[in-house]
């Protein structure tokens, strides 16, 4: 087997595979079904190096392209933690200026990210905030506030983040609000803009974190607090994820910013 | 924070971050605790690079010595599936000949290994065969067999592994008997000879693999089955565990010899 490049790095816990391939000379030439294989073998916590997903690191024209796979191999969408340890891997390889806004192209169109030390900043975009739904746990149910970040959310208030089970199998979700799947996220109230989540993350089970979810839910914690569409001044919140913390801010122009830490733990080569 | 080498490796997805600390100059002036702390940074599955234990790699006078801690960051004497993992490693960097028998130090005394191919078998020396004790989870409560093979076991026959719960929790155990702890073995019966188990290992939590454990699980299925003492003539013994399958044979040397597959996925450097 050919060896190849990886890293591993991890934001809030929230933990990737990096695959530097930026003339697609390296996994290029895999059909989707043997990248889809390939990135299962490196996620897998015992058999292979772990993770929940994989950035494959790609120069696509004049920009860095992130291509993600969720860690059973499907494509996904974005990922906010994982394109804050994307971006920590080009600063460290010294591949773009750390002191202005560098810009990282996605399945969900072009993200803009901003470094501050140990703390990397994404802007997700604007959120689009849609109706209710329900999400169940063997034993509970609850209303869900649907929430597109790029990708789909139900995002639930609930008593005790207890209350949310082991959260290993994927809660039921309306099938005809989220026709590819939908990550469930539950929350508690902790302070005045300040709440806790667990999140089960379509495509990888429950997670550390998840930097979109972080996003969806201070949305809905706002909503929820009386915002209307973009607030009239940025609004931020701490959000506490079970691998630390995040920071959101929605801004007065309607846009949601993820804040929060990013390294890369390791590097190397593997056959996997 | 400095950079040092780093594999991953594993047997039958017993998995292990492998440190190479040759002359001990890496990782040697480490305190008893500050290396704990390292190997349980560096076998956190999310913020580190993810294993059930640390083997690091030590040249002592003219032979190599296996300096093995579990996830936990305790000390342990031996490792059955890691000591494997351990000489493929040594074979590959071709600091050994694997045409002739590897010898390999533990704190449990001097290990031999041979290669065949894709297989690597060590002996895991005279096993203990001693008296019977308990073990139970939540609901259940099963007579266990204790088998001492360096490190100590409690061996439960059960009528099916589902029985064993998710094993997330360490079974309760006679402290009298395992004043320092115990791995719990269950196991099911699939064929003449041929069994499937599941483990709790102390310090680890449920694993893919045992390698002393699936030892002491022959044992005591062959004392089962009527072997008292060594056998007469070698006795050989399928053991499934979750991640692969293991031989296990107990020869008429009354030696204990574990074979099965061991591999190195992924080496790089790290700053855990």
């Amino acid at each position: 087997m050919p060896e190849y490049a990886f890293l591993k790095g991890h934001g809030t816990e929230n933990d990737f595979v990096l695959l530097p391939d930026h003339d697609g000379s390296v996994h290029g030439d895999l059909s989707d079904e043997q990248m889809a294989e390939r990135v299962r073998a490196l996620c897998d916590r015992r058999a292979g190096i772990g993770g929940d997903g994989v950035l494959r690191v790609v120069r696509d024209d004049d920009q860095w392209f992130m291509d993600y796979r969720n860690a059973d191999g499907s494509l996904s969408e974005m990922c906010g933690n994982g394109i804050r340890v994307f971006v920590r891997h080009l600063v460290e390889e010294g591949l773009v200026d750390p002191s202005r806004p560098v810009p990282v192209g996605t399945r969900d169109g072009v993200k803009t990210l901003t470094v501050e030390g140990d703390l990397i900043t994404v802007d997700l975009g604007e959120p689009t905030v849609l109706g209710e739904s329900k999400v169940a746990v063997p034993g509970h149910a609850w209303v869900a506030r649907h929430v597109d970040m790029g990708n789909p959310h139900a995002v639930a208030f609930v008593d005790s983040l207890d209350d949310a089970g082991t959260l290993l199998e994927a809660p039921d979700h309306d099938e005809a609000t989220y026709p590819h799947g939908v990550n469930v996220e539950f929350v508690v109230r902790r302070a005045e803009r300040h709440v806790a989540m667990r999140v089960h993350e379509r495509g990888s089970g429950e997670t550390r974190s998840c930097g979109t979810g972080a996003g969806a839910v201070m949305v809905a914690a706002a909503v929820a607090d009386g915002v209307v569409g973009p607030p009239a001044e940025d609004v931020a919140y701490r959000v506490d994820v079970p691998g630390g913390t995040l920071t959101v801010t929605w801004t007065a122009e309607d846009r949601v910013l993820l804040t929060g830490p990013a390294v890369v733990v390791a590097r190397g080569t593997t056959d996997l």
